[in-house]
């Protein structure tokens, strides 16, 4: 049965709602699909459903054909699986916990990698029973600090998440492959441009975590890529390393009087007038080490003070910090902290005070003290000298002071290289749409999943996993696919094959109109039918556009010649064809 | 692509689970339908997905023939609107409540009316709207004191919830029926057997609110029926009341020393003894007024004491209880509650003492006093005189004493007249699977949904709900097909239509149930394949009768002759075919 507008729970809205700021979350207000039930929390209205269960009814085929087998878990789930791995506490703020009535505590799942992993140690023992590949389309839920831009970040949203169990690490890769061509086959036929990037620094092998991400302005996501086909997600970038330098003969550090120069700019100021370079050149803020005293926060709330020495022209970026100290959040170091630590005097700060390690472990300060790659043995550098108004000029890493480790979270710009030597990287923004990962034994491990192997020895299994957001998915499509008059689905996820608009008071049009919405239906299409009598033909255009189908047939005035006309929504052409014919074209 | 046994994610289990009491549960956990996640959370295997699709395709089919329109709300919801109606507080302690990272309050929904009505206020605005009827199938959250039977009373669980919204009675009236006659034909496809049965006592006009039971045994519902139709849940059956007796002529109310007497039994033994009946007939139960203090609890925990009359020899049914006090909660009165009642005397309880009333709210106890109808003006009995070992006998209601109300929740027997004169009563149980219920206007005016009518005035919308719990459907099918073998589902829920196993160590067995399954499936038929290699005949057999798919082919030892056997799971028999008409045979 064609869907009715004559009938249709919808009502298309002219103006852009207040609540919305991104163009995907207004039009599918506007065109009917959504409406906000809360903060974070969308109803689905007809359409909305339509649509999103053509992106199901994609990834389902596909997981199919991927071999991996559909189950369905509760949302709301106990506590001690989750406590058991950690993910309890680790997950703060962003999970929504909750206690049932004899006050035992559980949570709404954000995902299900504990379940999953719980379920196949229920039923499987042996190495016969594996690989195998499981997943569910299912509503997850996320206490977002802040839901934004309709179903793109949202705190109850549907993911299909998937997990691969295997004996070895070569079974592991080949599941993850088969997810990886599974998802690029569902992208592909929902039409969605998407960039695969890696999702870490590849410390496991390269492979072992990487996104789907759909190039768009308003991506939450930096991503960048290089000429040489590289492809990492911002917070994945590892630096090129560059190589030590000799220190030998390299001049003494030398201490100065730096008046007034307690940040970057000033002190590169005041060393081009006062301290010259020997070679001819300037200094710039390359040449200074600026000491970022950040705070980490765990997630059972303990605060602990580190310092990060990166080169003065970069500045931390907080996603790949967040990627780099997590599960800690990361909080600026606040007056507090420097009241307990007098030994660090502010916009001074240094590793050393004179010839005295000052930041980290072994240091005055007891303070973790972390290096950007790019301070490799031999850089020399200008840095604070934990004085007041004074700086070190020549303090050469590795001669003058060492550190507890490095850290990889300055921002990556346009213009750094690859790290596989691929050429320069550009910087785009782009939102995330699947994810596969390659888990290992982490959750196996924690929670007891061994099976014996040909030789009856007990051995952990390990796990990929493997998410697309369902409803994420809409927005992006919607984002992707549009005009300023509407929506412009793609097809093979439009809430109908045709929609069509019978436009005129005469009664043969509704009529001409009926007869063809049901030949289409009889032919296994489906199909949208604008039978409102009492609505102008402009609107109904205006609606038609707004709600997007890419195939609109009109059948008004030209039926008198025994003509409908052929709309398609993304060209904006329109053409006439006979009645007869209109069947045949449209299937 | 058939189902294949060899890496189907299932593990049948012989041996009964101890977690499971009932047997639809048993059977589902043994035959790999479903697992337990927690307290009356179920984790949906493959084969249970499948039956659920079934149902839920089905339910979809016949809702779309009613006209009603499917939509999808979260299942966490914000407090406001439950607050609006009340229910955030009715609700009690079945609600489960959760507090988001700003300590705002939320809950998961066990039903959807607010937001239903809200939905429609939000979108909709004029008579012409109207009438809709929307409808869900979603999750539904329930914090069950007590989780139980597996499906049938869990804690998460899938419902189909439907609501209408019209601007007349009389278009309530039409889709009430509507929904009704959807599940009735949604009942008959699934081939669940069902009773409908009136859930109110009919105050809103008999058809307001009903119920679909199906009977089993293991029903936690008690319903009635008469042998001229009527039926009913147990708390909607309305008592026939007696006629009036005249009062005049009837002897004097008299107190009489009743040592030891302060229980039926013994009153009664005590009464046939020293105060036999002038008639010639014997006392009995019924002849004494027996008076129940029950303590209400509010859902806000205020307590109020009542007492309740009726015959001494009915119970009160603590369902009626319920469902007359809702939203109350019924306890029965404590040491503290009698000490704070001096008045009242344990056992020796009545509405008078020396003539003057005592309970009532113009009692010296001011407790509420309620009767039950069989306690009509006129009749005389036998009731305790509020002092230690008295009672007072021909003691006439209307006369003596009066009471503040009536309350019909005295236990109904079999043998009880219908209320409609339809014949005595029968008692069974029954599983609820549906309900329909004509709500009014109760939400509309809590959250102000109203439309303008044809006149330009705003009118109340008045609605009706109408839920269908699949998740139970599938247990209620469980226990209704069933031997000591397995399940038979019947063949609109069967996980698949055809169910084959390659019995045998002969390659050309496994070839042509292979070549069986793939034809089947090119025919439009979904398969179950047993091609485990290494697994005897007895155990596919077996698994095949505990997996319950009602058509089996048995492709094995027969193939020699060119024959496979044909096995009807439901009636047992089998018998061989040739090869070549086996497809025909199974379409």
């Amino acid at each position: 049965m064609p869907i009715r507008l004559s009938n249709l729970f919808l009502r298309t809205l002219r103006e852009d709602p207040n609540e919305a700021e991104v163009t995907s979350h207004k039009l599918l207000l506007r065109a009917g699909y959504i409406r906000r039930a809360g903060s974070g929390l969308y109803t689905w209205l007809p359409l909305g459903l339509a649509v999103k269960a053509k992106i199901e009814k994609v990834v389902r085929e596909e997981m199919a054909t991927a071999g991996a087998q559909e189950v369905f878990f509760p949302a709301l789930l106990p506590r001690e699986p989750f406590e058991a791995t950690g993910r309890w506490t680790e997950y703060g703020d962003n999970l929504f916990r909750l206690q049932d009535r004899k006050k035992a505590d559980y949570l709404l799942a954000p995902t299900h990698e504990e379940m999953f992993t719980l379920l196949v140690k229920d039923l499987y023992s042996s190495y016969k029973d594996l690989p195998v590949c499981l997943y569910q389309i299912q509503n997850k839920y996320r206490d977002e600090a802040r839901p934004r831009a309709g179903l793109l970040r949202g705190r109850e949203f549907v993911m299909k998440d998937a997990y691969s169990f295997d004996v070895t690490d070569e079974g592991l890769a080949k599941a993850y492959q088969a997810q990886r061509d599974a998802y690029e086959r569902i992208f592909t036929r929902l039409g969605v441009e998407y960039v695969i990037v890696k999702a870490d620094a590849g410390a496991m092998g390269g492979s072992a975590s990487e996104e789907f991400l759909s190039p768009s302005p308003i991506g939450e996501d930096t991503f960048v890529r290089s000429p040489g086909g590289y492809a990492a997600n911002v917070e994945a970038v590892a630096t090129v390393v560059p190589p030590k330098i000799s220190i030998d003969g390299q001049a003494v550090a030398e201490v100065l009087l730096t008046p007034a120069c307690s940040n970057i700019k000033r002190i590169v100021a005041w060393s081009n007038e006062n301290n010259p370079r020997t070679d001819g050149t300037e200094w710039s803020a390359a040449h200074t080490l600026k000491n970022n005293v950040m705070a980490l926060v765990s997630p059972e709330g303990k605060r602990e003070l580190v310092v990060v020495g990166l080169p003065g022209d970069r500045e931390v970026d907080v996603k790949r910090a967040e990627a780099a100290f997590s599960p800690n959040e990361i909080e600026q170091a606040n007056e507090e902290d420097f009241k307990q630590h007098p030994e660090l005097i502010k916009g001074y700060i240094g590793p050393v005070k004179d010839g005295q390690a000052v930041l980290g472990l072994t240091g005055v300060s007891k303070i973790r003290y972390l290096l950007d790659p790019r301070v490799v043995e031999g850089t020399a550098w200008i840095s604070g000298a934990n004085e007041s108004e004074k700086h070190v000029f020549g303090l050469v890493a590795g001669r003058d002071f060492n550190a507890d480790g490095v850290v990889d979270i300055a921002e990556v710009r346009a213009g750094d290289q690859a790290p596989d030597g691929s050429g320069p990287l550009e910087l785009a923004r782009g939102i995330e749409i699947g994810h596969v990962f390659q888990l290992g034994r982490k959750y196996a491990e924690a929670l007891g999943l061994q099976v014996l192997d040909e030789n009856g020895k007990l051995v952990t299994v390990t796990m990929g996993s493997y998410g697309i957001g369902i409803t994420r998915m809409i927005a992006v499509l919607s984002e992707a696919n549009h005009d300023d008059k509407g929506l412009i689905w793609p097809e093979a996820v439009s809430p109908a094959d045709v929609y069509i608009v019978a436009a005129g008071k005469d009664e043969a049009v509704y009529e001409a109109a009926e007869k063809l919405a049901l030949e289409l239906e009889a032919k296994g299409k489906t199909v949208i039918l604008d039978d409102r009598q009492k609505v102008s033909p402009g609107v109904k255009f205006g609606d038609a556009e707004l709600i997007g189908v890419p195939n609109i047939v009109i059948v008004g005035k030209g039926l008198e010649q025994g003509d409908v006309d052929l709309w398609d929504r993304r060209s904006g052409e329109r053409r006439p064809v006979k009645v007869e014919s209109a069947l045949a074209e449209l299937l």
